[in-house]
């Protein structure tokens, strides 16, 4: 399994606070997390800074899963990046989506809706609560998780229907969020999880980065179907002999 | 329109609260709610006391739309009554299945599932919240709607996924209720509706009764499918037509 | 209700046997077929041809139905319409994207996948199934509706999982197809129905044309939900007090 | 991972044909077929005739994923060994119901709809399409499936809309049917799949049995979800901490 962790990487190096959390940025935090619980995956990152974003045709055709965290600088991410990013998730490509990355390029297309929402940043403390224990990326996952102190994201979210919809957080001030989210597109495999606001070291809490490694786990596809979907052909029929 | 009132009827009776609330009944007032926002329905209702229940074959023929209140006698209500109720709702009728009644006989039958939660009686504020503004219910609806105190709800509640989640509550110590859930199963739709603890005014609350108006119309069916669902035909080639 | 009805209005000009079936066009007879089954709808027409292909704001802002039918012109509609009729969609307005719509500018946007599907001409015999009974569109629907002979879609169909599937469609030559599909995406609704290829005369059978209504039905709101989902606003603690 | 197949194990015994095709008994044929696919799993069988029809609590305790085959003798089968089945799918067994057990018990409560059926045993040949190209069950599976002659399964089948729906069928008749279908009850997953009359050498079938054992590892949870629920606990403010 291949993962690569992309990040914006703006706030670290323009924050103080942020450095303070996330010195090396947030990818290489996940980066770090994640091989701590995927000994098996071979992790990379990748960053805006870089040519192509980082994400170059050999990068992201050698790539399985793909995280996606970013914020300031969704309009500076390159349409032609993030046409290469969609054509690999229609092929199978799994695509964590994280926190603010709910108004990237890749995201919204995905969706096909807004994705707005309600948001305050005012220390809310946030429970994730399980809605779907049956799911893999709530395996092993007590409920609630509890994040001491939060960016509050809330309802409405504007997203289509969640083909599974794993978890719901509260946050102090009362609001809600479908805070974990299951999509099929393509051939590929899409959650949305919104926990990691920069200004908190939520990458460092532990039961947060347990629901990453599930939820790489269950975009990853180690074999895809072999339907083609690229085009809409004209067939005879029986085609398929 | 014809719209059946179901309430077990004892708390009214035996709580001198629920009584100060609710002195005619939770079915009296639901009906009452019911009749000022749906004027061209006709409005009914039954209890556990009458004979079979006041749900006898020619009462629930007559019925378009059956709400279902229940707490502390679900044991009692007869599986008579309940297969009734159930054939009903696989031909069609819509039933409106009201707080407490998450463990009624005809729910968990319908569900497949425990329907466990967990709960509470601690005043706490309830908000709900529309996940679904463009379904039927959530017409007119302004969110949150504000239950000042009612009994806690909370996850994990074990029923299949919703065909439709329509609304999300939160409450006061944190937890999240999925409060507003559509199903279909066999020609009837079902829409389960949390809020409504005897011991709290839930049901003087007008936009608690708005979203019971417009979810009264959701489950009706004016005219249902032809299609034959009761048994299993062997067919012939061709035998549709 | 308001309905206006988009053709693309190409083949019934180009081609003598589409011409002899749909003498003024696809939308003349679909707006026909409507108005004898919804005597209360006010319907209107647009085209490709006219200025702003007849979808300038002020007409969409009276719209609270769209139909859109397109094959050959998908290109050739403006990014500013399209963008015109998501945002309505978006706000609430329905959807009623028809056969070989499915490769439009605004079904692949609001979807977010590429929508391709297999196909072939060669007069097979369509019977289109259903498998959602409780739901409006299939509201007094006999199960299957033969379609003699048209042009054949099959899978894979490269769309969301619907959030409710209607109808499932065999051909002749074996394969199937989820022919009547339900989505929501922002405060809209869309329908998907495949039947409607140009060179057969499927909008003239009853039976379909039945479907259509439904459908109308369906996707139309006479009351919106008052969420606002067009930004994703910054909000107070108790904002919305 | 620990396999239990089920089969009542009637018509092998009194119908020549299927002794013939199956001479030591589907569930011996199913077991085969899946431990040359899943090496590392531990199958067991269990038929209607054993004591407890071989599903005392210790051997239900001891598995993992249960295959069900049955059709003559659902109402054979003790309610307290169905209750036991249940419960175990509630805490997070896995269960594959295969072709005529959508009559089963199990099924028909874990639905909770009828599960009727149209049906026709007319030697039609069968096609299998796939509609979820990104779900594990469809790794690697060309479509169609082509099952040259087989039962005729169509709708409308009287279940509630599949969490996931998988495979589509096609029948020489015309009909179709929701041939592969994924449920979550509890906190377990539910696989329905349809191929496999008795008649018919189909589990002889490669990849019919490519499907199953796909199958077979969707249902299965390597690592359960720890939230409870077996109750409706009353629960005090921060009751998780």
């Amino acid at each position: 399994m291949r993962v690569t962790v992309w990040n914006e990487f703006i706030h670290e190096r323009n924050n103080k606070t942020v450095e303070a959390i996330y010195p090396r940025g947030i990818h290489a935090t996940l980066a770090a997390q994640l091989g701590e619980r995927l000994p098996e995956a071979e992790i990379g990152t990748a960053t805006l800074q870089e040519a192509e974003h980082g994400l170059p045709a050999a990068v992201l055709d050698a790539t399985d899963v793909l995280l996606w965290w970013g914020h300031l600088a969704h309009h500076k991410v390159a349409d032609e990046v993030v046409e290469r990013v969609y054509q690999r998730v229609m092929q199978g490509m799994g695509l964590l989506v994280l926190h603010s990355a709910h108004l990237s390029k890749i995201f919204t297309r995905l969706m096909g809706t807004t994705c707005n929402l309600r948001w305050r940043e005012a220390d809310d403390r946030e429970l994730v609560w399980t809605v779907n224990p049956g799911h893999a990326i709530a395996r092993g996952v007590s409920q609630p998780i509890e994040i001491p102190a939060h960016e509050m994201y809330g309802e409405y979210f504007d997203i289509p229907q969640p083909d599974e919809l794993v978890f719901i957080s509260s946050f102090s001030g009362g609001e809600v969020f479908r805070s974990g989210c299951c999509f099929k597109r393509g051939k590929g495999r899409i959650f949305y999880f919104s926990p990691g606001h920069e200004t908190y070291p939520v990458y460092e809490q532990s039961a947060v980065c347990d629901v990453l490694a599930n939820a790489v786990g269950w975009v990853y596809q180690p074999r895809v179907s072999p339907i083609e979907t690229g085009e809409s052909p004209n067939v005879a029929v029986d085609w398929w002999r």
